[in-house]
């Protein structure tokens, strides 16, 4: 047989070492218990699993939004359906500027490499109109998803330098979205972990900043903080008195922000609001406005859900103009993002307007799934803390809850015996007994010795109460297990 | 205004060394032209420019497929669509299969990281045919165009050293596509340049292999040996024979291998054919069939043309079972390529089959396409060869002519004035005379004292014939003027 080139010994280590837990072991064994149910092959005390590891709206039962839908399948076969009677005459319209704006008139063309001229225009215009900031359509980059947009940010920051001392180090909250980490481990870099505070409602915590940038800095070069806002997986909705602290201490430390505003279209709780780091950066003047922001969107999130287009931008202010035209080079190498997607973010920020005979439907689709999501994230937190064990904290914004675990002693040696964290025996437990697929808080952090799981609150209304009953019957049965 | 976190000392140094010369400064200068032509800002002896400078169908003016773009709108709006009388019952089912394999059977949920697993068995299905071996659904990982999953495999690949000898060493064909020079700039490894042999219509020479290798051996540890075939910007068709020398060089240096087979539906020239690195390995017998290799497959050449939706596969086969995991774990982070690429590869790798409603304009379309180019790639050859001061090789395949440049030594000094290098300087020329905008040589590399540069041949036939007409004139007019 010869010997491999490749062996687990001799590959990339930072490929073998990345971990990505919203798809990790548990969802692998969600997916056998969703085969072997199918089957028949395993008896189960339910008939089917309910995936709410990953925030993956159509998969939930979202429907797409008509008008986005439309867009895309006029830019994808103009002849015939520029003529059909059915499809409104502003959707047509768009379409035919979008056409008109892509080679040959053909979504199969290459676009420039950061995206469409015309789309980052409006995207501009949509960013200006958010926060009362101009915004300039070549600082925006379209991307396949927010997370080659942060993956290509995060690599422009890479020092290049592989000693433990030279390696980029790069501010990421405890809990995070996972893709962080990945992206860390993959490019070796240093993740300096910074805290956030549960007992808070997840905000961010001056002096645990502070004391985690001190304590890494004998071991990395410090270059940037990435902030997740709504966030993931905590759903907390920052104020803008907390991000203003947080651009004050990015400018005394010297580094670069990078704020994932994916979720900025979902804001629930009474009295909380989407901030974008870029408008409180103008509002605190000349001594801030000047620093280096990245900011992400998406398409895969707010009340359009359609993870499966890529569609996503990323607004990049303030760069040295070397470092700019060297970024927009090096990007040339991808190509361009999918066409499709860039259509489909063209049609989120360039929504119908009031009079347009695609606006009555197109408000009505977004408000309800706004208005279901809210209902959906109040009820999950009021259910959580109504159980016996669990505390949570609101879930103001985004599409997750990370509910507390306070587990029985007996409970975290079991555990132990099975050679498993505490909260991935727990997960792994409710799946076989529930079917409810959730994620460890082990996959997104935790301060030591707490445990938590990240559940999406994306099934619809009637189905997550059912999720809900379940959860509690399986939780209370357990704990009384192991009391 | 305080300092930059990043500047160009700063910023990572391998990004920053990253060239793409098919997007270069050449293409810069043809949009300002572009720009200048529409405004009237500047007279040219020319109405508009031929950007002849990437392989992008569309937007040269090959219009797409029909069954590929209905089943694209099918599966992004079933309703209506699905009703449509104007869309054949084939395709209709075609959508339904696919949707039904997609979650909540909606092409906005995420897929599985590799792709839609009846997509996957398809295109094993596809390659099981090519081929006349087997493929395994599960060696398929589909991804945001080859480019995306050729720097997948290359990661893998890498050392996770950086030490100067203890760095990756990656064979790669000169001339090259630049794609693999800029991968292996941002990912800090030591390209091992092979010269491809002009004088034997581009093939790979055995002790050129050779000696390149032995020469980097102390300058890092060689992984692999990329070939590109049909080539680009080459455009040869490689044997059968050469392929199997190829591989027992790969085996006989422990080289994985990496075979870039994305224009393996464009093959022109007789007595050439398209010979897949999987087949002859499979061919070669038990000695060779457990190889290591990747082979790649785009949406984005051939007859379909569709860039823009960035479909494209990687069947990598005899991966050692945890590398292979390790590499499927890895992709998870990157969620899934664009659900609607995968649509496009779907119709590519099964398309209508005869007796099928489909079937006939399907075909049609396929040869009208794959013929002109055929009759494009002789036109091209002839012409060149026709012109004092410019030889070339046939164009057996893909896209692009590689003409080689005779140029008087008087030129070369007018080069050297300008510190430009000879090729830069005659394409420049070109494009500013004529509005053809192309790529020069050096951008994929030649032999030391040679010069050439590569144009696509993808314009319409009576186009390309006036463009090669005024490429005539200029190429003698230039000539005369510095013989």
């Amino acid at each position: 047989m010869g010997t491999k080139v490749l062996t687990l010994d001799t590959m990339n280590p930072h490929v073998k070492a990345m971990e990505y837990a919203v798809r990790g072991p548990i969802v692998t064994r969600a997916n056998e218990i969703e085969a072997e149910l199918k089957t028949g092959k395993s008896k189960k005390p339910f008939t089917r699993v309910v995936k709410a590891n990953i925030g993956d709206c159509h998969a939930t039962g979202q429907k797409p939004n008509t008008f986005i839908r439309r867009l895309v399948a006029l830019c994808t076969l103009p002849d015939p359906l520029m003529n059909d009677p059915g499809i409104p005459v502003d959707c047509k319209e768009r379409a035919k500027r979008v056409l008109a704006a892509c080679r040959g008139q053909s979504t199969g063309s290459y676009t420039d490499s950061p995206g469409i001229s015309i789309i980052r225009e409006d995207i501009a215009k949509y960013i200006h109109e958010r926060d009362g900031y101009p915004s300039n359509p070549s600082d925006i980059i379209m991307t396949t998803g927010a997370s080659d947009g942060i993956k290509v940010i995060l690599n422009m920051l890479m020092t290049g330098q592989s000693g433990k001392s030279e390696r980029a180090g790069i501010m990421i909250p405890v809990p995070q979205y996972p893709l962080y980490s990945a992206t860390l481990t993959e490019y070796n870099a240093h993740a300096i972990h910074y805290y956030l505070d549960e007992s808070k409602g997840w905000a961010l915590d001056m002096s645990e900043l502070r004391k985690s940038l001190e304590e890494a800095k004998p071991h990395c070069r410090p270059r940037a903080i990435c902030v997740i806002n709504p966030g993931n997986p905590t759903g907390q909705v920052l104020s803008e008195e907390n991000i203003k602290d947080i651009i004050k201490f990015a400018k005394e430390e010297n580094l670069f922000i990078l704020a994932d505003e994916v979720y900025q279209h979902n804001v629930y709780a009474k009295g909380c609001q989407f901030h974008s780091f870029k408008k409180v950066l103008m509002q605190m003047g000349p001594d801030y406005s000047h620093m280096e922001l990245a900011s992400f969107m998406s398409a895969s999130k707010g009340f359009m859900g359609e993870c499966g287009f890529r569609g996503a931008y990323c607004e990049v202010i303030n760069l040295d103009p070397g470092v700019r035209k060297t970024l927009m080079k090096s990007i040339t190498a991808r190509l361009c993002p999918p066409v499709l997607g860039q259509v489909v973010m063209e049609a989120i920020v360039n929504p119908p307007r009031p009079g347009e005979p695609s606006y009555e439907k197109f408000q009505f689709e977004k408000n309800e799934v706004l208005t279901q999501l809210a209902e959906k994230a109040k009820l999950v937190t009021e259910t959580f803390n109504s159980i016996e064990g669990i505390s949570c904290n609101e879930v103001q914004g985004a599409m997750y809850c990370f509910p507390r675990l306070h587990l029985p002693e007996k409970m975290l040696e079991a555990a132990k015996e099975k050679n498993m964290l505490p909260d991935a025996f727990y997960c792994f437990e409710m799946l076989e007994k529930t079917g409810i697929c959730t994620v460890p808080g082990s996959g997104f952090g935790q301060r030591e010795g707490t445990h938590h799981f990240r559940i999406t609150i994306l099934p619809p209304v009637e189905e997550l109460k059912e999720v809900m009953q379940k959860f509690k019957e399986f939780h209370l049965k357990f704990l009384a297990e192991y009391k």
